[in-house]
């Protein structure tokens, strides 16, 4: 048994940082301590020994070189805002952070797509599309900060899938660079291929893990018309949950369906300082957002996704055609995660189950239940229309922080079998990182994990990119 | 150098028809004949020697299982309609007919999926989804004759990409065979994954090189409202070609935009025995399908996409509303390709080349241009608003189908540099095969190609499924 990965001796940094130029390279403790972790906490933190800070694709395939030669383990970064450790340089080494590679290069309206580099945030492109008349359709929660890099390592969904699909469909091309420096050019400015394997489909959902996005080709969608949001109260969980499938069926044009329960509105409005309608009598809010071409459409669509609602229980509908009514509805939404952490800061962010449409009551119903049996207060926010639902535990007061890890693990692995059992799976957009790695790997069947680490060979015999990550247990021997 | 694949003795096909029954195992020669080509013609085929047709999965498993002990290369097909010899079994051995696994096994109104096997007819899946009120969005030209397995083999486009994509975007789960044997279950009655790397996309255009597809979850889509279409005659092919980013832009409904030049139009009325309005006239054809949800949209998007037109130099535009005067042009376009070998039985059907949009135009003198100096006269059929180019080449009367072989070869191999050069690349929708794998490993990186086959590795260790194809050379001793 040797070391399998080489130390990041004082030589090698200087040869990085002659590679990057100034301040391209950092060994400061303070620096160190902010790569080490992301939003899954810092109990899931490891702490590198050098960041990099890369500002173009010859230099990221310039660090690849150093790592490969010397073995040394390298993690890509994006914004870090992911929540199961995804980021995290398990096994030290070298965290390549994109935050430098933040340009929009450009905005191609014939052919419509937008080329960018990897560390520019999502809402940044979405509002300069949206001023030349387009929209790009990938919208995590997480939008305010998260990198279209970490969309595409992540393969992130959010609050509009239901309409436009997970980032995965709105990739058309990539610049990469492997683990060996060799940069790739997959895909480009056409929306048709079978041309080798898809590479860039395989890429994207990755975590890193493969290799490294530089420059990423992304689809443009035109503008949606007009929209407008219908805010439904219930007195129950089961009756907005019963709703759902309806109103996804109904044959209006959906944009999102989305929904929190009453733990969610509470720890979220009590974060931002706002109420929404109705809170002391509702247990749970469903959020609609449905489009139109004409005022008339607008009208039956909301009429129609409101008396659905009002027909299955909800004792409250509210519609919000102007902007700032939607704007609270929708902050208190995509605020749900970090409401639950200022209420808790061990809440877990782990919980991504997604189940077939149909099933969606029924894991509802487990999740609570089984969460009750473990004596776990939690959350639900979920993007319910797409079957992806997150339940956020937060630890019980008298329990260590050590073993809520464990605690809470365990209660995810449970719920995640729950999914399963129901034809579903432990992650729609969250990723697996190193915080579900244990529970992906129990899920998979030995064949299956065979094919996976063949892959991840084919691009990284060395393994020394984000290892310890998706299904590879960590291994510093070899 | 030892023979790389072991010899289909008289016993390994007893074992073979022990695990699949009666008349499951055939050697006749004029069922071998018939199974050792695709429609890249019969030039292009090899001899199995065995055809075995399963019917279901535990019987592709037990040929697999047999296949893999005794090293016996496999070659999976749909209906053969595939126009790059992806079915052909190159390296003899056996050919798997997945005909027989023909059955839709549930249309799933709630989760808007349908489960079906792979060898259901495309079109027989439309027209049981139809009925209950959905799209199968997939559409290749070949939709009736080619199997939906096969559809998943080659990413299928066709006429409705520009509105729903390729096949791959509506492919949410599978059930597939390894080489080994081992049975796989991918993704699922959902929309959203990021669960482990992406083994149903990745297989999705693999041409059966890396598993065999036993069943698939396709999603459906509501049935479009409304459409009418749209035939624009022109003078000039250029003046064709100048209008379609101007109708795609358009901001309508548009379904389809597709294109054929006055040679096809001409051998394909010739074969179909029909006319096409203001044939004399017309060097080329614009046929645009566009969508509305009432009589007012339906008007608006043909008044606007036949402005568009004429502005651009269409002397005439037909708005055909009704079935009848539709059938008409849209039996024209599918069946471009048998116009083509019915005035030619060697007329090429490789050309498949992609460009952005925005260099169709180029692309399109380009491609006229160098079959002049080729001296072949071609007709050119286009899925024009994906920027999806199909040249069909006709063998020049003096030439030998060897020489034509060849020289053939050489040509689309010309075209695709043009395509590359453009920003493209050499096959949107057919596929590889082994017609196009020379000029597909001349085109891609050393790095990728290493990746690629580091793949196949990590799926089919023994190189037994579907050899000779895509981006590797056939070799026969190891």
């Amino acid at each position: 048994m040797t070391d399998k990965y080489g130390k990041l001796t004082k030589d090698i940094c200087d040869e990085l940082a002659s590679a990057l130029g100034n301040g391209g390279v950092s060994t400061d403790d303070d620096v160190l301590d902010t790569y080490s972790w992301d939003q899954a906490g810092q109990m899931w933190g490891h702490m590198p020994e050098a960041v990099v800070r890369p500002d173009n694709t010859q230099q990221v395939s310039a660090v690849m070189k150093i790592a490969t030669k010397y073995r040394i383990p390298v993690t890509p970064r994006g914004a870090g805002s992911g929540l199961n450790g995804g980021a995290v340089p398990l096994a030290g080494g070298i965290v390549l952070s994109l935050e430098r590679m933040n340009k929009i290069l450009e905005i191609d309206k014939i052919n419509r797509v937008a080329v960018v580099e990897p560390g520019v945030v999502t809402n940044d492109l979405c509002r300069a599309v949206a001023e030349e008349g387009f929209l790009y359709a990938g919208y995590p929660m997480s939008t305010e900060t998260s990198f279209i890099g970490g969309n595409f390592a992540t393969n992130a969904g959010g609050g509009k899938v239901i309409r436009y699909g997970s980032t995965r469909r709105h990739m058309l091309g990539a610049e990469v660079v492997l683990p060996s420096g060799e940069i790739l050019n997959l895909g480009g400015k056409f929306r048709k291929e079978t041309w080798g394997y898809n590479l860039l489909d395989l890429l994207c959902g990755s975590e890193g893990t493969l290799a490294i996005a530089t420059k990423l080709i992304v689809n443009l969608e035109p503008l949606p018309g007009k929209t407008v949001n219908v805010l439904a109260c219930y007195p129950t969980i089961e009756q907005m949950v019963d709703t759902v499938a309806k109103v996804v069926t109904s044959g209006k044009m959906i944009i999102s369906c989305e929904a929190i329960d009453r733990m969610t509105a509470d720890y979220t409005t009590e974060y931002l300082g706002c109420t929404l309608p109705e809170q002391e009598r509702s247990e749970a809010y469903l959020l609609v957002q449905i489009e139109g071409n004409t005022d008339e459409q607008i009208e039956d669509g909301y009429e129609t996704v409101g008396r659905i609602c009002q027909e299955n229980g909800a004792f409250e509908v509210f519609v919000a055609e102007n902007r700032t009514d939607s704007a609270v509805m929708w902050n208190v939404r995509q605020n749900a995660f970090e409401g639950a952490r200022n209420r808790d800061p061990y809440a877990c962010g782990g919980g991504d189950l997604v189940v077939p449409l149909s099933q969606v009551p029924e894991l509802m119903r487990r999740v609570y239940k089984i969460c009750g049996e473990w004596g776990v207060q939690i959350g639900i926010n979920t993007h319910i229309g797409d079957g992806n639902v997150h339940p956020v535990p937060l630890k019980p007061k008298d329990m260590s922080p050590e073993k809520w890890q464990t605690y809470c693990e365990d209660l995810l692995d449970t719920l995640i079998d729950e999914a399963i059992s129901l034809g579903g799976i432990g992650s729609g957009e969250h990723g697996i990182g190193h915080v579900k790695r244990d529970i992906l790997i129990k899920a998979k069947s030995p064949a299956e994990l065979e094919v996976l680490r063949g892959i991840k060979k084919a691009f990284d015999p060395l393994d020394i990119l984000n290892p310890g990550k998706m299904f590879e247990p960590l291994e510093l021997q070899s």
